[in-house]
């Protein structure tokens, strides 16, 4: 290794390497499609951006306070970048992990870890992200490493410090036109509240239903949620049917706050009906602490059916998120808390698992069902068939783990062909990195028009119809599939 | 959306968008590639068509009428076309799914449907090979649209009721030199042989033994199959024994009838031997409706074994088309019936599922048994290694969803490099859609093409091994796969 | 087909057609992108092999001898090369499989069958590896077929026998800078012992611990084998514990001998761990020969764990290469003994097969396990979200049937997004074909140029890190992961 580890330069200066965007980053490297690729792009580059699903916290736009820190906003919150570094050695203590703020010499350290290791992000999207908002946001012009780690550190603090980098600031110059966030059903929404009643903020900001811990009755401290959600909805949650009609109450409650989605992520999307009693009576068994694993799941089976009843009868989407052994390393979660890198994807199936649903609400007009998986099989397989019959089903976006170049690219070639392009829902990021939204969506319009540019090329489509499909995707899907 | 749908123009007028077919569509988009892989196409263009595998009613070819009407030739029967306009919110009646005949309006509103949504066929093998078919088959030159709808329907009715557009007509301007209808082993196969009979008739269309529904022993109606079964063999089918020995009756006369193989359709590939005795004691339940649903999956294996006997004993190559969820929403088959649209892949495995099969048979050199699959992943993790060891082992074509540009390409790569090219089954259009066959089958031919031209320019292959390769994939690999 | 089979020109001389490798092969075809991958391979091409697993017998290399002739060096014992050509109809016996020695006429025969079914090879590395053997280290100008076939058998024949090309030479032309082994617990290593101490040798070639068979207590044999351990370690193997200790023993001796690493290869990674007195009830019940297939199977999981104990208590890399069902052909077993090409993969499953050793060593400084799949679905959904957050997991490059130049970019293409570079293994060539080392390790380089290339091509990464990258991919991960 050079004295400026990947920086080094072939002339022997030891200046640190530039960090530079390319403009046709990510385009396809043919020179004809490229072309045509940038044509696509150039149509869709600047549309509004929309996020129907992600993790932001809306406090940070009621507030509207400075970011606190680089580390703080780039590292420690972040299980994309926190991973990668603790694969190659760093502790998460390091990184700030688990504690809720970092004095300056915290946050210094932490970011000397990411430049340091800058290298160990070669080829993944998380850097093509974070040079993306270093170089557009924060106007870096080196490459980062262990030798500019200050700099760069004082560079994005003094930018941080500035009016045109607080959180309404940057949504406005963002260019997004609508940002959901993932709330519990009991959360009372004043957040939302007090934003939409702001008369200084304009943006729209919605909360989405996100009820899994509620299904997951062998778990600890389910008792205590169902007492909870009792309180919030003002109903009797001491049997199944208080707990289905307290739902159908928080969900209106989230309707009236602007939610047009819930989200939904359990180990697997089984879906079949129990007879009443015994959805009662495993309910019962489950507050009174008796629950077998067998019943527990049996009973989150039912009530994801229920879920999808309610959503035909009061109209919020359904996204389903499926197929995640959580927490895989249980002394890092025990440690650090949930979310720190380690969840790990599980082989999926949709074709039985969902049959039940699909057979009794697969028709309905009000259900619009949007199925993510990490598991590429189900694409070609079992997810662009279903979606390429049942009105209902929507393809969820690469998400996660896919959400990077090739990983797209194979999902286009996976789905596409079977399903077209009128059955996906849109981009999704799923962040909880508010800094990267815009790279993540530029990211997805340029592989989308990559992927039509070779259509195009391979004379399989017009280039108008290209485009077309591209202003679709960032526009008509998102806005069809979350009735937005 | 523009006046003229996906098909308005870049220059504002309202012109309908012509539908022009590239020469060299789905040729690699590289310049030096693409020379190479036209060198390739242009050995195999021309050559003539085998299809070993498909679903034409031999009765068309028999009568000869002309086609009644565009729609009931391009949409209403055919699942591809019709599954994606009802995922887009097109009901199945309005397509005339379920219909016997369709009435000109009905013909109208279905072909109206079709043309005002195509664009959501974008990016589909569908569209591809519909605007094969309406270009080269109907000189069609205008992209369907709603607005274009009526005029590319008089088009089409205007050519179907020309003597050039009759069955046997297309037939020989096909190029077609084999083609294999999909029967019931009890049928007569009494148009195959009137039609071998028929003087004017020189074109080769030979029966396929499909038992699929006989060796579903817990489905409704087994019971009467079992009856007739032994009716038109006139043996006693009132044990496994007599049904195996009618079975073989059955075979003898698909054979006399110019048959080459047999297909078989269902849920796994389990093929483990039962006792005689257990097989009979199954057998007898079934009989007597008194099986489960483990005990009909025994004897289901049991009997796939069996067929694989047969095969040794009498040459029939054995075909497996498995792992489709069938029928996955029951309302629809109830009210429109079976293969329209929502038969949804499953899992696959092959490895141990077959190993009984291929323990005992998997050497025997009348057996060949071409294996299909829906499920990608056992291409290179499964199918191609037993394919590169067992001389009875033939890798059957990418299928169904499969048979679409980007699969292709996923399948060579998948398969080509454990098992080569000789262990390939050559293309199989199976398709119910007669006038799609010569487009399928060029597809393919460009397919082949310009995988293989991405051989030469990497320097894996030479021109003349590429273009030999290619005429073999045609012509060398169905011919000796299928024994013809 | 021509006289020449496929190997006729164009202009009908009856010429043989030439054998020529290409430089460019296997680089991109694009020309720019050829370029940058052309910079990127000069700066690997020349590099020392490093090879931490495969095949080679040492013996071949302490006794030096002349390799007998043609077809014992490049046919009989390499599985990849008698598959194939066994799958077109070749009977093993016609290649000499299972004899210990072959006659000059049995040599020729077998060299004849490879060269005249040369064709069936197009398309697979094994005819990448084969042509840049023939080429490369012994001069062979003509493409083998029926024809050339005693020509060239001829021309390697005479180049095997001069001093040039005794293993020693070949090892040292090679440029292997390390050479890996495979070897039973009980190996006494002499040959190991016996070659680092010739005074005329300075190549390092080390063992590897691999005690698969001591694992599966059901299988035929095993107490025979658990008696031979307890004497070569000089333990009591009599109880379970016994049995550890003596593994633990014969670790040690394979540590004294160089080993780096311990080698294992079930048809699952089960990981769970058994109560200590339930571990000793199924051991001696194995011993006694009355455990069933589920205790088996529990207690080889249960030794699995064992086994990634001890890595972190001595050091040992633990690799897996699991998922083969094992001589799949009951026959050709018994006929022609074990790696005989029925080998085949199995459907694999990681997140929680292995989330036992990971939650107990999984953060532990010593342990360093690298796992290898035939089943490329988990590349992306299990091993690359493992890889990506605990440390002590490292990818296997794509191993067997993956070890080719499209599955190797399917490979980069499913991992790299989330895991990027630095969790991979380097290249592993796992060949028991000695001449095959170098164009094994040459593939590989140009393929990892030739991924790096496209991703400097897309403006992903500058150049320069590329060739950092490659240079790392090839020395500095195999070295580091396998702590050489």
């Amino acid at each position: 290794m050079a004295r400026w580890g990947a920086a080094s330069n072939h002339d022997g200066m030891q200046r640190p390497a530039p960090l530079r965007l390319h403009p046709d980053r990510l385009l396809p490297a043919d020179a004809g499609v490229r072309a045509v690729a940038r044509e696509i792009y150039g149509a869709v580059r600047d549309l509004p951006v929309i996020s129907p699903h992600g993790h932001v916290d809306p406090r940070t736009l009621l507030e509207d306070q400075p970011f606190p820190d680089p580390a703080s906003l780039f590292v420690t919150p972040d299980h994309y970048v926190t991973r990668l570094l603790h694969a190659n050695g760093v502790p998460l203590d390091a990184l700030g992990v688990g504690r809720t703020a970092l004095t300056e010499a915290q946050s210094r350290q932490a970011w000397q870890e990411l430049c340091s290791h800058w290298h160990v992000f070669r080829g993944t999207p998380v850097r093509y992200w974070l040079e993306s908002e270093l170089a557009e946001i924060f106007d870096v012009q080196v490459r980062p490493s262990a030798e500019t780690a200050d700099a760069v550190y004082d560079q994005v603090a003094e930018r941080l410090a500035q009016p045109s980098h607080r959180p309404r600031a940057l949504f406005q110059r963002f260019g997004i036109s609508v940002l959901a966030t993932t709330d519990d059903p009991c959360d009372d929404l004043a957040t939302h509240a007090a934003l939409s009643a702001d008369p200084t903020w304009a943006g729209r900001v919605i909360p989405t239903f996100r009820p899994d811990a509620h299904l997951e009755v062998a778990a600890e401290g389910w008792a205590d949620l169902v007492e909870r959600l009792g309180k919030v909805a003002d109903v009797d949650t001491g049997t199944y049917a208080g707990w289905a009609a307290a739902m159908e109450l928080r969900r209106q409650h989230f309707i009236a706050h602007g939610a047009v989605s819930t989200d939904h992520s359990h180990v697997d999307v089984r879906t079949d009906a129990l007879p009443p009693a015994e959805a009662e009576r495993i309910y019962a068994a489950a507050l009174a602490g008796r629950v077998t694993t067998q019943e527990a799941a049996a009973l989150r089976g039912h009530m994801l059916l229920e879920m999808a009843r309610m959503s035909c009868d009061d109209g919020l989407v359904m996204t389903l998120h499926p197929g995640v052994r959580r927490a895989h390393h249980t002394p890092t979660l025990e440690a650090f808390g949930a979310d720190t890198g380690h969840d790990i994807p599980l082989r999926m199936e949709l074709t039985d698992a969902l049959r039940p649903l699909l057979q009794r609400f697969g028709m309905h007009p009000n259900l619009h069902l949007v199925v993510f998986t990490l598991d590429e099989t189900v694409f070609s397989r079992e997810l662009a068939p279903l979606a390429a019959f049942y009105p209902s089903v929507h393809i969820g976006a690469p998400w996660w783990f896919l959400d990077a170049p090739l990983a797209v690219r194979r999902f286009y070639s996976a789905v596409t062909e079977t399903a077209g392009f009128s059955r996906l829902s849109g981009f999704i990021d799923d962040t909880r990195a508010f800094c990267s939204i815009p790279a993540r969506h530029d990211m997805s319009r340029r592989l989308d028009s990559g992927f039509l540019a070779n259509l195009v090329a391979e004379h399989c489509l017009d280039e108008e119809e290209a485009v077309a499909t591209a202003v679709d995707l960032v526009s008509g899907r998102p806005t069809a599939t979350f009735k937005l």
